[in-house]
């Protein structure tokens, strides 16, 4: 098993993905991607590292840094997952060039139309995967029947839940509901092999009912990001208000611990990262600012995915779709 | 003044509209609508009544209710607005009913291509006023664009803030970010009489520095939604660990009046409800939850478009726009 994980990516790079690398059981296994001028002294004997002089900035344009960087630190780690040196790449940079580079530089999975960013949403009981959260700006109704296929695999191989219950996202929870991609996307997965509810609304993500969750990319990801937004406005406001007084003081005092561990596993940021489902390759994205802990459970989801063969799984769940 | 409101419609209806009704400033200037047996000995002397016999439930098809329930209380509400016997019509029934009945009953306003939902976000300044929210399944650039001068209007109107800033939701901040739909749609806005800010992530709608945010209806009404239910599922969440142990119920008891009232603010059904923009009538459509302030918050909304003249501004400001 070798890992590559972006060590310019992220906020707090390389420090924060350094000390997540040095604190995982799988260290060993992990090799680290970046400019060797700026690793230079932090990174701790027998780490090993590859170096990559360039540097994707979080603003740039994924398809030009493609064109322009293939010796950056994503440039690099991709194609060491192209020549097989290694399983699997982890990052918190650029999301858009991650995608960009596993879509270009190692191609789609045989048969799959479209590749899907999924990621865990906290629910009130366990998690939900959301897919596509923004990998895709436009999408047919097939793409979103693959998108459930893979969705649905990826939660049975990660979680262990077998037949996981996979609904679509739409406005109204009738089949007659929703825009003619959600109503076309329905009959598909009705009459697919996907273990398929139906539609579900917005405020019915997080109830827990169901596993997997496909939409298309824009609302994935603008859901995913306003949720995280609204999580933060609470924080900040529950802030302020133990702030006001002494006597809001002092009951915040007694509430902190489990307020703070509340709030950690409502955080996004804390899963560890969004899967780029699809590509020949397996890549996870973690939020540009992941901690150590969530670097660390970004390897250990690589790992998992390299130890289930997600890849060969995915392709042969879409080639009985397509017979 | 007269403004007709849905006695029906709502989770508590009717007692909670009545209760509602019973104690605004504005109840001599309303009519209730609703099944007078239903209403019978509940509603206090000098309330106006008008009956309507029937009832649009909460799950029912929109187009259908409109094509056979015209004597449903959403039905006579519309028809009152439409022989201008009342000035607007509030109501916290079924979403997609009161919008049917108001376009296709009331018809769209001059030049305006399609009506939208519009609603006020709580954001961590102020509100911010979020269209579409669900009143079309699929847009065009021009829609897009009207939307942002409605919704422009609208807060000019309300809020007394002159030229709001408008900003339009997409995947990525810089201009070349977005489906079609979205770049099309930014550069009709770029050059239009808007103040145009440019793109938005979902992440900073709740900053609180625009005013107005455009999208399509099918991710307005994702992000409420799902909005709401992160709300949902905090206090929920806060509410547990206050109930933890005698220490956390200590600090809870200390916090508890602060926290009651931050989440009220967060809470969606605070603010008296959505508006829907374009139509030859004045809509305001409240949470099926609402408490008697929201519903007390919409007639005050509904009010003050009257007052305004919303939907003539919104004619005037649409022709300036084709010219």
């Amino acid at each position: 098993l070798k890992i590559a994980v972006d060590a310019m990516g992220g906020d707090r790079a390389p420090d924060v993905i350094i000390e997540a690398v040095e604190g995982s059981e799988l260290r060993d296994s992990v090799v680290l991607v970046g400019d060797e001028s700026k690793l230079q002294g932090k990174v701790p004997a027998g780490l090993e590292i590859v170096h990559a002089p360039e540097i994707i900035g979080m603003g740039e344009h994924p398809t030009e840094a493609f064109r322009k960087k293939k010796k950056s630190s994503i440039g690099i780690g991709t194609e060491l997952q192209k020549q097989s040196k290694v399983d699997a790449f982890v990052g918190a940079g650029n999301t858009g060039a991650y995608m960009a580079f596993a879509t270009l530089g190692l191609g789609r999975l045989k048969s799959v139309e479209r590749p899907a960013l999924a990621t865990f949403f906290p629910a009130k009981k366990g998690y939900t995967l959301v897919l596509d959260v923004g990998a895709n700006t436009s999408v047919k109704p097939s793409h979103l029947l693959q998108f459930g296929a893979m969705g649905s695999l990826y939660v049975e191989k990660i979680t262990g839940k077998e037949n996981p219950l996979v609904a679509l996202l739409s406005m109204g929870e009738e089949e007659t509901k929703g825009d003619t991609l959600t109503r076309k996307a329905f009959e598909l997965m009705r009459e697919s092999s996907l273990n398929f509810v139906g539609n579900i609304e917005g405020h019915h993500i997080l109830d827990g009912n169901v596993d997997v969750v496909v939409c298309e990319g824009t609302i994935g990801n603008a859901i995913l990001k306003f949720g995280e937004s609204v999580v933060e406005v609470i924080q900040e406001g529950v802030r302020n208000i133990v702030n006001t007084s002494l006597k809001a003081k002092l009951g915040g005092a007694l509430l902190k611990p489990s307020l703070k561990a509340f709030f950690a596993r409502m955080s996004y940021d804390e899963y560890g990262g969004a899967v780029l489902l699809g590509t020949n390759g397996i890549t996870i994205i973690s939020h540009g600012r992941s901690s150590p802990k969530a670097i660390r459970n970004a390897i250990r989801m690589a790992a998992k995915c390299v130890e289930e063969n997600i890849n060969s799984s995915i392709e042969n769940r879409i080639k009985e779709f397509n017979q």
